[in-house]
């Protein structure tokens, strides 16, 4: 029964993921879902895209957390616009869904809206169930922490299926684990051979503009 | 509508939880939910647990994942019974339940399961809906790494909450971090005051023998 209800829900997902994308692309923003475990380091690698884009484009985030403000306040800091939604306000979820993103995107004034060139959404930290859900956006990234070791590509599968891009974090620390760059590559192939990986560090800068330079080229098109 | 559903679904998860329990407890088993994000280092953990205790306790392990069978098969090589749950086969499942656990206990033959002492349950890594479940331990412990950064607690307190034991591990990298025990120490206590927090490392094995010294005077009760 389980199994069935799920699937009424995320088809429900699916039409209002639609509308979404088609929202967003008629306004002509480009948008993307960032997805990664607890403490992988989305909001350290959002921070220094944004410092090194805001000049470029004008960027707005959408922050997904379970409980407090914390990163959207750490975003706010940068001066981009920045909503949060809290989940435990409604039901605790452990991940963002279409429907959060279109209450989302009807909270800004539509002035506000029109003027972003780039919508980044920052999901629940959670490697597993954020990936069933289609918010809407253009794309899909994926952090994984070198922290994290170099087994979950075939552990999580999902979530390395659907992203296009895997930002290989805390790449200062790899020296530090016994993360296996050879072995994660190819389980990573086996599960999605399309996948672009950049190894970065949030903390040195390492990786970080060749990341930015890719992201501004996918978003011109 | 989600949430009504969910409801149901965790009801009726409760009252299986409490069968395992009274079969657990009738057998003399002792049990732990072990839970943590994917990465965070149960598997490593149980494994030098195990090292140091199954001189002294007969050791079974229930060991949940997405997909793959790698972590049973780590924990088989220390010759303790092992069972594998894989969720991809029921739907992909972001957790264990109660009636997983239920399953995997009715395949172990019955003399196998009396002949425990102790019965440890690896959860599917995820910070979030594994303590949305119980199924049906006597306590639940999660595991924290220093890497993934000291803001945890209060972002996803449900799990800090629920667990009677934070094992916070690679302390061998904490050095490289900016983690902040102070802080750290500080929100856990707001979250769940009468958790007992062991600062450990599976690498260096730093801090575990005070954690396996409190699991065995924890099962004698």
């Amino acid at each position: 029964m389980e199994i069935k209800v799920l699937q009424r829900i995320l088809k429900a997902n699916d039409g209002i993921a639609r509308e979404n994308r088609r929202y967003l692309t008629e306004k002509g923003i480009f948008s993307l879902n960032l997805m990664s475990s607890p403490g992988a380091g989305k909001t350290s690698i959002l921070e220094r895209t944004i410092e090194r884009l805001r000049e470029r484009l004008r960027l707005g985030v959408i922050e997904g957390d379970i409980a407090t403000s914390r990163d959207a306040e750490r975003i706010g800091r940068l001066g981009v616009p920045v909503l949060q939604i809290n989940t435990d306000m409604i039901g605790g979820a452990c991940h963002l869904d279409a429907n959060m993103i279109q209450n989302a995107l009807r909270e800004w004034e539509p002035g506000e809206v029109e003027a972003l060139d780039m919508l980044i959404v920052e999901n629940v930290g959670n490697l597993v169930c954020p990936a069933e859900f289609d918010i809407g956006t253009d794309m899909s990234a994926m952090v994984l922490s070198v922290a994290e070791g170099d087994d979950k590509p075939k552990k999580y599968p999902l979530m390395f299926t659907i992203s296009e891009v895997l930002l290989l974090n805390k790449m200062d620390l790899i020296e530090h684990t016994d993360f296996d760059m050879e072995r994660f590559r190819k389980d990573v192939a086996d599960v999605n051979p399309r996948i672009r990986i950049f190894p970065l560090s949030a903390k040195t800068g390492e990786g970080l503009e060749a990341w930015c330079d890719w992201l501004v080229k996918r978003q011109e098109g």
